[in-house]
């Protein structure tokens, strides 16, 4: 078995080596392979880094033979000696892994340099302050990544050597710096900044690959189901100079605009300046334009290189370039993040283009990027306060509460808060805050900063580089001129604007524009997997049409019972002593659940519609117990002061019949609710209940036919543990059901069928299918029971459960397929076996998830059902997954 | 296809045919066949009474005629006829399902009777007065069975025809007694008693058939897992006199005696009377013994008879048998139900007397009778007040609270109260109540009355023929003399003794005969399952160990903290702000711990114990809320009253820390605490209780080991849902564990392992297993999330879902095979497909539950564990399993 390459120059790689070069190595290959203008490198491959980490962080063999090797090769490019006295050869040490994982790892520049080449620098370029200032960011950067120094400490010293506009070149001040950065570092790693350009180069390295375990690149593969073992490769690459004067600069540049999808180019540019510094968007860097305008033949060659990588890489592509005097470098060509909207317009066009496929365009739109065009927009009006305007970084809008700290985002979110994370700039170190906020605004930098790219990055708002407003640390505020915002105060950020108000202010949903219907379009040919909604309401079953919802999967009946009126007979049902009374109480709510029906059924014209029987158990519907306690001990208190007797007869009456109801709800209250006296068993205790929920049902959809609407009602049994409980609910419903239709003598097509949301149901599916005419799968409860997990109460140690990486993700957001997923397929199974043409579909939140609904497909389900404004992500992502099969 | 026989006459059948004729009419069968004096008749079968129901009830073609054929049989043997007004052949109508359900189905007597051939039989015995007596029973009682009259209201009328002693017979008397009886028959059913005797016949047929949907029979069946379409025969048979003067008489008698097993006739006669009177408990029988002094001849026969008998069914008889004018009839012969001892010592017996095989006798005792045995004994003292004292009629000792009526004992015993059912004398219709009751006490009846022999066949305690108690159901009070006890109290009743106290007196554990210890013996042979005890103290370990349990299936820990120290400590622990507290808090329960789990393994020497690690939420370690909330208000007011500083210092003090305590049970308070955070799920947050635990489990066995004693430690994970969570908590474990071993220089063998008690654990067992040596499945816990059933909740409705016939039995009593039990089979497979040789054992209710541990023990498990008083149980029940399976 030969061993794979340590070491791969860019000469000898290409596209395909991603996942030994990682994509920032297998880039630069490809196009130093493709012609373009690459300065001379290699890379030192993943295998490497698995290797090193498997040898409990030990380089294996051989590696510096090779490395001694490839740079010889880059020394012959380049002809420049690495440690060269006269001419260095300097290099940047970048991480790249197979997966792009944008500012997550650590890079070096101008690494070679020390006391000695670092006058050959000066002298060759006859710029000592150039030289001088490289040697200075380096053993900074060095320091910082290296060894672990806070940056703060280090920014401090080198900053002193930056001077006034037009003061001379002070080479004392220069040398004092690096001593003194060398002590620092000294001081606090205890080990010494090597001279030795090979030692620098492996320390460099080392620190790379160490930086795969840091907390922000752990979150970040976590964040985005990236194994931990995929490892990261290193790049090496020989330094060109944007800050070697004003005939050079830095930029980034996207092939097309990465927010709005337009075909034109797109980015920044900073003059005299090196890549780290856009960024970290220490300085403000200038639109590309700003490059046409100052170098038309760079920008030229730029613009012709972009079209052509495009085209190579059939993608939109995110650059990176330098300018060294006069001459354009091709630093980085990844795939280009880019928001929902972009996404769409990019694959629409490029189709129109001829470039991809339409399987390719819907293939290319993930669902997530997809559902930032469902996020709310904000609808300030008049009277709302603006407080500031900064660049919408990222679309979408948000409210939420100011926080000014990343741990303290985390901690709020957790709580449950909506926060709002403002920040000067932010950094790697912010990234577990930004996951938690709902919303990013920082101070600085621009629309490709850290800040910019990371909420793209996860389709959250982002509004950056708000100079107008002042942000105070230790007082916790931020300044807006006169106005005072501190932590704790809601703000409301418009991602698409980039406007930022105070308080909370409406927001709704976006309109849809003619790429997204084009992709959806093609999306739905291809799918084979049918999308409902969740819908209670004929608000919601509107907004699920408009979206495309092609039935509802689930009506929760329970939420007809909270108004007003009914939940006043609600109670007097669950009070009555018997049978008669309860009936008596259940007829004052049946209009209503008539009347609900009818308009659902009238929105919903055509499409099926899936009602569920009463799920929750009845103390629900009864006052809490505390409140209750409250006004009775209120209710004698002011009878002790009850003068008229009238009054007081009032107040025992009143007393009398609160009690009867603490009586109740003591006498319904529950250990463990969730296993309790709900779903069919409810039914099954009190069938005037089902009764009535049916008659109003089929009543509903008598009327709704004589109006010559489509009714295609499916009657839901939840919680079914035992195929008998289904069978005697099912008597019930068909009886009234057939009783109702002879009646009006109509006759309407219905299924009866049930929830297969308890383990038991999806073992004893053959059973119940002997009877149900279809399936849900509940996969909330399911989860709930499966892995004995409380929704409820499983938000206190499932967060620490996914960051330990005892599990991947919270199996309530994103299906558990190997144990929870193995009873769906169990069910569909056992189901199908006994009646093969069941109707099966999910009605769980993982309706909406798209690695849940590619496992549905997969598990031969017929639909999934979601809330309204996921139909559009459910509807790409289950053509995402019949295209994944083909 | 040929059609099965409607009807078999008592010549053509034999026991063999039981499924057919019932047991009644095989048994007759075959004493017929046998040769034994049995007066003939022919039995309806089965099948007819399936072709009844599935034609509602309509009776199938070609019966009547068979019949007719049967009854020319039994007059050509009797030599009389059906209807025959010289010399007429009445008939007896019993019915006589395939297994005997004593009690439950109705009998008419007389058959055949009308106003002319009640002259006919005068003439014929020229005995008037017991012809008319005989025709007053027959309408009354036909009046009751078939026409569903009160028996009361019939037997008020009846008893005006019983005569003082030497009173003159009163034709008239008689003739207007069944005339009123008509009219009060005609009156509440308008319908006429038939003249006609195959007219009476095919009434009283259909009748027998509809009590096969009593309430009562459909209870029985219930409660003893019997089928609802196995149907029921009927059994007609020529009527003997028991009651046709002073040398005829009636009895029933066991081969042996069904309470303690003696290998002596046992029974009771009644002279001049008909065997309805013996068993309704309506007169008081002398024993056997006084048939032998009376009809010596007689007696010899009915011993002789008795023995072939036993012998020929190798087993103890329950035989019926009536004397008409000196001669011997036998009316019945059926396996004897037995108290548990008689069963034991009657098996054992039968193997020394070479009747049947140590296996055989092994599998007579069902595991239901040897519980008998493990019942509580009233331990009574000279200052217990004994009330009245009576039969002992069932064995066993029970303490309750009084109730007078059937239906109030269910009501009261659904709630959870300890009822003792108390009663004149008992029918059918209270079967219900002697179910729901602890225990039963009769005024009346002997030990063969209805009391007594549903009393035994329950295995519960039961006292009948009280006779010094007058129970007064008007007030709901019983009188002793002039002790009154109402409804209500608590009264204890030994039905080893027949006394009756008042209060509840202390009862402990029966002492173990030698007969139990023989077949013990020969039940461990045969068993190839092990059997451990669940025991969380030395207490219980002693008598898991002197009562045969080989291990210690599971110790729970938890309830260790609940000592007063302890609990303050570990509110200490819970109140933690950080791990160093916590672990200061812990320490203090760590001395506590060792020294009990030092005790345990002391007792236990040279047998495994299972400890599980911590498995309540925390919260449940806190105060109640009610409590603290109420505690804190008292303070306040307090406060309010205060004059001295100090006072109120203090009193603010109290109030601050109790609402720091409020805090944190309000943080911690769970809406499905048994799906919250519990289990592995603390030990993965707070490792220090996981440490602690183990440090306590090895410093103990480092102790024992050093005291010469063996421990086998086997330390188990709880709630495991994920294998990483398995995987986490064992690594504490092992490297706890080690550590204290290598301190101390001392090696103990020792498992670790996990409960498998949730439906992802069984579907992951694969993957748990790869680290995990043994597993436990928690049915207690699987049964929860399998179904979703709270056990703590289900109670509310599980009970209707048997009386409805939704589900066979409470699945927390006997485990749902389909159900769950698929689970646990997945669970054993997965797991021994990883590690063959897997110790898995089940440490839940079910551990001790006969029809489980079959299932248990077909599904491969190694071990049960059940409470410490279940053990012998469990032990007979492998040993069943077993030889079953052989």
């Amino acid at each position: 078995m030969t061993r794979p390459a340590w070491v791969v120059p860019f000469t000898e790689g290409d596209e395909s080596m991603r996942e030994l070069m990682g994509g920032k190595g297998a880039g630069l290959a490809g196009m130093t392979k493709a012609g373009f203008p690459v300065p001379p490198g290699f890379t030192i491959t993943t295998e490497v880094s698995r290797a090193y980490f498997d040898a409990d962080r030990l380089f294996p063999e051989g590696l510096w033979d090779e490395v001694a090797t490839a740079i010889s090769g880059v020394e012959q490019i380049a002809g420049k000696g690495f440690g060269e006295l006269a001419d260095p050869l300097l290099f940047s040490v970048r991480s790249g892994a197979a997966i792009s994982m944008p500012g997550m790892m650590d890079t070096i520049l101008n690494l070679g340099l020390n006391d000695d080449t670092v006058e050959g620098l000066a002298k060759l370029t006859g710029d000592p302050e150039f030289a001088w200032d490289a040697y200075i960011r380096f053993v900074q950067m060095f320091g910082e990544v290296v060894f672990g120094v806070p940056a703060d400490r280090l920014r401090a010293v080198a900053d002193r050597a930056k001077r006034d506009e037009g003061a001379p070149f002070d080479l004392d001040l220069c040398k004092t710096i690096i001593a003194r950065l060398k002590d620092i570092v000294f001081g606090h790693a205890h080990a010494q900044v090597p001279d030795e350009p090979k030692g620098q180069l492996r320390l460099a390295v080392a620190a790379v690959f160490d930086s795969w375990t840091n907390r922000r690149a752990v979150d970040y593969r976590r964040l985005n189901g990236i194994p931990d073992d995929v490892g990261t490769a290193v790049s090496v690459q020989a330094m060109v100079f944007g800050n070697a004067g004003q005939d050079s600069g830095t930029g980034v540049a996207f092939t097309r605009n990465p927010t709005t999808g337009e075909p034109n180019l797109y980015g920044e540019f900073l003059l005299n300046a090196q890549g780290e510094d856009v960024v970290a968007g220490r300085h403000d860097p200038e639109p590309i334009a700003a490059l046409q305008k100052k170098m038309p033949d760079v920008f030229a060659e730029l613009a012709e290189i972009a079209r052509r990588l495009e085209l190579h890489h059939r993608d939109m592509q995110d650059l990176e370039f330098t300018v060294e005097h006069g001459r354009l470098w091709m630093l980085q060509t990844r795939r280009g993040k880019r928001s929902g909207r972009a996404a769409i317009r990019i694959a629409v066009d490029m189709v129109e283009e001829e470039v991809i496929s339409r399987e390719e365009a819907v293939m290319r739109v993930t669902a997530e990027r997809l559902e930032e065009l469902l996020h709310p927009v904000v609808m300030a009006g008049p009277d709302d306060e603006l407080v500031a305007e900064g660049l919408p970084a990222s679309p979408g809008g948000a409210t939420g509460i100011v926080v000014f700290d990343a741990d303290e985002a985390v901690e709020l979110a957790e709580n449950g808060a909506a926060v709002v994370l403002v920040r000067h700039e932010t950094s790697p170190d912010d990234f577990h805050g930004m996951v938690a906020a709902r919303a990013i605004i920082t101070t600085k930098g621009g629309v490709t900063s850290h800040a910019a790219v990371v909420a793209r990055g996860m389709g959250k708002c982002g509004v950056v580089g708000v100079s107008a407003i002042e942000v105070d640390y230790a007082d916790q505020l931020f300044r807006a001129g006169d106005r005072i915002i501190s932590k704790g105060e809601w703000v409301t950020v418009d991602g698409n604007t980039g406007q930022i108000f105070a308080g909370q202010v409406e927001t709704v949903e976006p309109e849809l524009d003619n790429y997204y219907d084009t992709l959806m379009a093609w999306a739905d040919e291809f799918r084979t997997l049918g999308v409902r909604a969740n819908a209670d309401n004929p608000q919601d079953a509107t907004t699920a049409r408009r979206l495309g919802a092609e039935g509802i999967g689930l009506c929760r009946t329970e939420h007809m019972f909270f108004g007003d009126e009914r939940i006043e007979a609600m109670r007097e049902m669950i009070m009555a002593p018997n049978a008669i009374t309860r009936a008596d109480a259940l007829a004052k709510i049946e209009p209503f659940q008539t009347a609900d029906f009818e308009a659902i059924f009238t929105v919903m014209d055509g499409k099926p519609v899936t009602i569920r029987l009463l799920d929750p158990p009845l103390h629900e519907f009864l006052p809490r117990r505390d409140e209750t306690v409250e006004r009775i001990t209120d209710l004698k208190l002011r009878l002790g002061h009850a003068k008229s007797l009238d009054k007081i007869n009032r107040l025992l009456e009143e007393i009398n019949e609160k009690e009867t109801i603490l009586t109740q709800i003591e006498r319904l209250a529950e250990a463990n609710p969730m296993l309790g006296h709900r779903g069919c068993r409810v039914g099954i205790a009190y069938p005037e209940v089902t009764e009535m929920q049916v008659r109003a049902v089929f009543t509903a959809a008598v009327r709704c036919s004589e109006r010559g609407i489509i009714v295609k009602p499916e009657v839901m049994i939840p919680l079914v543990a035992f195929s008998t409980e289904y069978t005697q609910q099912e008597g019930i419903v068909r009886e009234v059901a057939e009783e109702v239709l002879r009646y009006h003598g109509i006759s309407v097509d219905y299924l009866v069928g049930t929830m297969i949301e308890l383990p038991r149901a999806a073992l004893r599916a053959g059973d119940i299918a002997k009877r149900a005419e279809f399936f849900s799968f509940g996969t909330n409860d399911l989860t709930q029971s499966t892995a004995g997990l409380s929704r409820d109460d499983s938000g206190r140690f499932l967060p620490g459960y996914v960051q330990r990486g005892l599990i991947d993700r919270d199996p309530f957001q994103s299906l558990d397929q190997t144990g929870v997923g193995e009873l769906v397929r169990i069910g569909v199974d056992r189901g199908r076996e006994t009646r093969p043409e069941l109707k099966i579909g999910v009605c769980g939140e993982h309706g909406g998830d798209p690695d849940s609904i590619a496992f549905f497909q997969n598990a031969g389900l017929d639909y999934v059902s979601c809330s309204p404004y996921r139909v559009p992500v459910a509807r790409l992502a289950a053509a995402h997954a019949e295209l994944a099969d083909r």
